[in-house]
């Protein structure tokens, strides 16, 4: 099948690529690493795409769509028909993803996965697998063949965009009532309580995040989902645009593309692509913190480190489109500055270097 | 004189503007406050420019060059020569500068304010007061007369590139040697001691940072600068480039022109024309937290949150030039989002948010 297959393709960095990239760097007319993160991308950059000088050409942004049963318990302050009038602004650029993919320079792709009411806009991806996953606080969000064909849809989508000419991809979700299922898939999979991973999402108040807090821990001693078993959590306790973005995931990953991880939602979809194959993580970059409490402990996990803290939690990629500024410097470094034998400039004086 | 009418025309910001700015991103398709630092740099961006929608058109980053006799004492791993070699290649575009400030759609503007030697390179302006700054550890680094004069070429260039339609300025420096007078203006102002404001500049190794110490403390003790007296300070133990950047802030917020600053040499700029005129602190952003020990204290005694922390220490400006793309992006989130009004999304449940 299309997972176990793409899951299997993963391999690890190229590390000569790695090599050339950093002796290159190390070169160049400025003190050894004084471009700190840039040389750091872009040495990884070499080792995902086995290109000692690699390129940044066409970018996207991948946005799931998905809805999510557990709104029933009051847990966002956001109305569930919001899901599906968000996908058109995205596309036609009002909304905040469709304004800073168009600052990047990248597409953007929308990819309806498991809305719950149908969204005929054009050049929304109709890819629904089910509409709305279940209620959490109640039973399981999906069948585990529904969560696998999600992981397909975002895997399938992926590969149809590196195809299209995609050099670097950002991955967003859209989901009213989406950080609850992500609380839970990080409870699930760090073995914090409820407590230590409810956030206020789209600023709830206190009253909601009393709700939202029991809701996560109900959904947790409901599903009793097992850590070691990133299909189980994800089935359980996940929903249809976390398991799209775990298949877009997996999918860069296979075919050496670096991906952009956006905030806590992409995240849990990131948790969920690592367990299926910890070799993933390699290929991602962590774009920024979000200001949602426990983005900073699922971080922590994936041991990756933001490249951005500008306290955003808007969530559609915003924050993973605006690093891919970042991303593209980091290439142009490698490629446009000369060394000091190439710039005739003078040496710097080895003795009194910090070795 | 120049100086002192620049520094009476530094206003507040526009207060009505700001708030303009306010009430339309609270109105827009996004949980309020969700893009987070976004936010803030446009909101101020309204009070700098007076323009309650502002736009960023034209940007320029300008350097300013000059060299240190401090140098002669052994603080640097880097040959003086290199502070003239450097020019060229800012302009030819093989310097981090060069890169960067492509990357980011900027003109690069080169300054030479006090450089040893001449450089005749085309594009460089030739600005130079002094053929380098004393030795610090043995005197003043320039008269009083000197210093204002570099601190005018300062603001003459801004004003010139802003004549020239630059709306969003970028500061860099060169000046081999530079990280000594920043540490000991650092010193000076916030009263620290030479132990806690040495870091390693270029990456020197423990040899040359003991020696840039004790260099440190005897240029304080010899030239006894006066923490509240700006002028005081930069001429004893500032230098040529200090003083020109110093300028170019000043100029930069007399105009109502937003100034990013970069690393710990314009930071130190920056203290400087912020105690000639303490206004000047609001028409500055921090682009970057530098590598460099002392930088945090330097922006902590201004009040000002670096953008991005990606440990680079090149100077150049390059932490300012790579930061450009998120200023630019927060005016587009203004001008080109939708409000729910507008794009006929259902508005948030008032209930349930956190006021």
């Amino acid at each position: 099948m299309l997972l176990k297959k793409t899951i299997g393709e993963i391999r690890d960095l190229d590390q000569e690529a790695m090599n050339q990239a950093q002796k290159r760097l190390d070169s160049l007319i400025k003190p050894p690493g004084s471009l700190g993160v840039l040389e750091d991308i872009v040495v990884r950059l070499a080792g995902i795409t086995g290109d000692p000088r690699p390129v940044i050409g066409d970018k996207a942004v991948i946005i799931m769509a998905g809805d999510h049963g557990v709104v029933e318990e009051g847990v966002s302050v956001a109305p569930q028909e919001i899901t599906a009038q968000m996908l058109p602004a995205f596309l036609t650029g009002v909304a905040g993803i469709g304004v800073l993919a168009k600052h990047a320079g990248a597409r953007v792709v929308v990819v309806d996965v498991g809305v719950v009411s149908p969204v005929d806009f054009p050049g929304v991806l109709q890819r629904k697998v089910r509409a709305g996953a279940g209620n959490i606080a109640k039973g399981p969000a999906l069948s585990v063949a529904e969560a696998v064909r999600a992981l397909e849809v975002g895997i399938e989508v992926a590969v149809e965009e590196i195809e299209r000419g995609a050099s670097l991809l950002a991955v967003g979700d859209m989901g009213i009532g989406n950080t609850t299922p992500s609380s839970a898939i990080l409870a699930a999979f760090g073995g914090y309580s409820a407590e230590d991973v409810t956030g206020r999402g789209t600023l709830v108040n206190d009253q909601v995040m009393k709700t939202k807090r029991e809701v996560i821990a109900r959904a947790l001693a409901i599903n009793k989902p097992d850590p070691k078993d990133g299909l189980d959590v994800l089935s359980k306790v996940g929903g249809l645009e976390i398991a799209g973005l775990a298949g877009v995931i997996l999918g860069a990953a296979a075919r050496r593309v670096p991906v952009l991880i956006d905030g806590f939602i992409t995240t849990a979809a990131a948790l969920v692509a690592c367990k299926l194959q910890p070799k993933a993580r390699d290929y991602m970059f962590a774009s920024h913190l979000s200001g949602e409490q426990g983005h900073r402990l699922m971080l922590d996990l994936l041991q990756l480190v933001p490249l951005i803290h500008l306290n955003m939690r808007l969530g559609e990629g915003t924050g993973a489109a605006l690093t891919m500024h970042l991303v593209e410097a980091s290439t142009k470094i490698l490629h446009e500055m000369a060394s000091f034998d190439e710039a005739g400039v003078s040496d710097l004086e080895e003795d009194k270097i910090l070795k």
